[in-house]
């Protein structure tokens, strides 16, 4: 049942004119998204990709290009296509060399908001390797002692092969709140916490509707900073692709492609020892951090959580909530294909209300 | 006169029988931190260091060998020397596999706490290339949401070239606060911030001298968690290190080697495009951030402090703080040597009274 949101995409993206592997391959990373629970770079955004497709703002088919190919590491022109394609290849690429030396680095630029980095460490850690992946985006976040936006929401993520395919993922943020969840403040009218963003006076911002014109602030203070900048400098400086301010939204710029630059690493666990040894000894770590003292139940280790989803979402549908429900509804109709079936309002998605789909 | 310190400290490791090229390699990694103005990890630490090293629990001279090398990887045995020269040794490695291959990752276990992760990616800074470098220490911060400590305050670094040698170099624990303010707060009897450390039963401890018995917690909550965790698995489970609460202490545990285990990663800025390029666009990205709104004057990058404190120490002399001072001269009288002599007590060191010292 699961795959039936993945197959009504597949067939609206045919519908549309984006039939070919690289549209198949954003359908997967897109619906990866929502069967492990992160509904937020799932199929909700999926009327703002297609806009962008549409407008010829993506280019799918694009055509990436290596600009410098050097033993174990690369840096890839994106050539506008769609991030989720371009990362892909890119990681792939980093595999690639990583399975050759021992480790891969490929930076990317003239790419576009490339969804979540979970699905590209998976990527990595499905072929038992660790990954890293960084991305830079539209700026919304200030510096360490800031009040202007320089930094995207910045993601961070990193993965491990884990036992039974449940691979360790960590994916965040390098702000207080990520991007979607921001939006998800606004759309509510939900004040802010405090420390999460500051108007142009350096002043706490906590109504989310002011957001706009103020900027987030990283988390953890000055070593969130800190991160976020090496982000920026990894996924741009170093790959040629827009920085900073430069940096183009993929809801409220529709003149111009993003931008956006990547950074993707593996490493090869099989050639720096024994990848059961290290399965054995991760596992023995887990052990140690989940069983440390919670009164709640055991501490969760990053992953969980989306693997205990996509069981859930496999056996029972895809939760998806009622307004991005309308908009596929509306897509369904305009491009002449059935809509997607609900049957799910029960389930555990972040979004309120939940609404399962069925093609 | 800056260069006084560090004659000093080579002097007394003479005398303590540690003349070579190791010892040498260590104080100059020590006397760096000073010079830069860090000096929770500068000549402060020396006693605890050498006690160590004639309890031959850290060897000096050790014979580090590889047990795994593959093109651009390698785990490296540390043969339980000081974590400053088998650190230096394994970045150099690095380095040179970056220089062949574009990337180079090394692994390290069986070694010692290696002082600052700073000074490891300057060196990469200083070969033109980016540096990461990470290290697990003796368990202290908790896991989000666990009670016990299951982590060191495992320091993340990250360096890149800058222009005229004044590298970006971000170097902080993932504790939210470090190992050595730790002690500090606790020598001065000075209250803790809220969210810093917790008890067994989960509740805030804000008396210092309460540490002993508690955990700290990592910096900006599940996300610093991720962080503490990423960088356990690089530096021991990957590389065969001691891990969580196996890793001994430097300061308490006189009975065992300290175990510990680093990750080094080096990236060829010239195999992945033009330096001169990179190092534009660095700085277009700098000018942006410094120039963000900070009422009280630009906004500062990774490494703008560590520079200027490296100016004023090298006219003016390496401040020692009065208790670091007395423990120096007590090491001066057991080694016959002369002490250091004082002769600076307005310095702008961390400690209190810091005052300064001249050979």
């Amino acid at each position: 049942m699961h795959d039936e949101l993945l197959v009504w995409t597949i067939r609206l993206l045919k519908k549309a004119g984006f039939d070919n592997e690289q549209g198949l391959r954003f359908a997967e990373a897109l619906i990866w998204s929502d069967l492990v629970g992160r509904d937020t770079h799932g199929i909700w955004r999926l009327p703002a990709y297609l806009a962008r497709l549409e407008a010829r703002l993506i280019k799918c088919p694009c055509s990436p290009t290596l600009c410098a190919d050097s033993q174990a590491v690369a840096v890839m022109d994106g050539d506008q296509g769609l991030g989720h394609y371009v990362g892909h290849e890119a990681m792939s690429l980093a595999i690639g060399k990583a399975a050759k030396f021992g480790v891969g680095a490929v930076g990317v630029h003239n790419s576009n908001h490339f969804g979540t980095g979970a699905y590209f460490v998976n990527l990595a850690a499905e072929n038992n390797m660790i990954g890293l992946a960084f991305s830079n985006s539209v700026a919304r976040v200030a510096a360490y002692g800031g009040r202007e936006p320089v930094f995207g929401t910045n993601p961070f993520a990193f993965g491990v092969p884990g036992r039974e395919g449940k691979n360790m993922l960590l994916d965040m943020s390098t702000s207080g709140l990520c991007g979607s969840q921001v939006m998800k403040y606004a759309e509510e009218g939900k004040p802010l916490p405090e420390g999460i963003a500051v108007d142009a006076q350096g002043k706490s911002v906590l109504d989310a509707r002011e957001l706009d014109s103020a900027a987030l602030l990283p988390f953890g203070g000055a070593r969130g900073y800190g991160i976020a900048l090496m982000i920026e400098i990894l996924s741009s400086v170093l790959t040629g692709a827009l920085f900073s301010t430069k940096v183009n939204s993929m809801f409220k710029n529709f003149n111009d492609s993003g931008e956006n630059g990547h950074f993707f690493l593996a490493i090869d666990l099989s050639q720096m020892g024994s990848p059961e040894v290290f399965s054995e000894r991760l596992e023995s770590l887990f052990s140690t951090v989940r069983s440390s003292g919670n009164a709640e139940g055991d501490v969760l280790v990053p992953g969980d959580t989306r693997w205990l989803r996509k069981q859930e979402n496999t056996e029972l549908g895809i939760p998806v909530d009622p307004l991005t429900f309308l908009g596929l509804e509306k897509l369904s109709v305009r491009f002449g294909i059935s809509a997607p079936e609900q049957v799910r309002n029960d389930g555990p998605g972040e979004l309120s209300a939940p609404l399962a789909i069925k093609l």
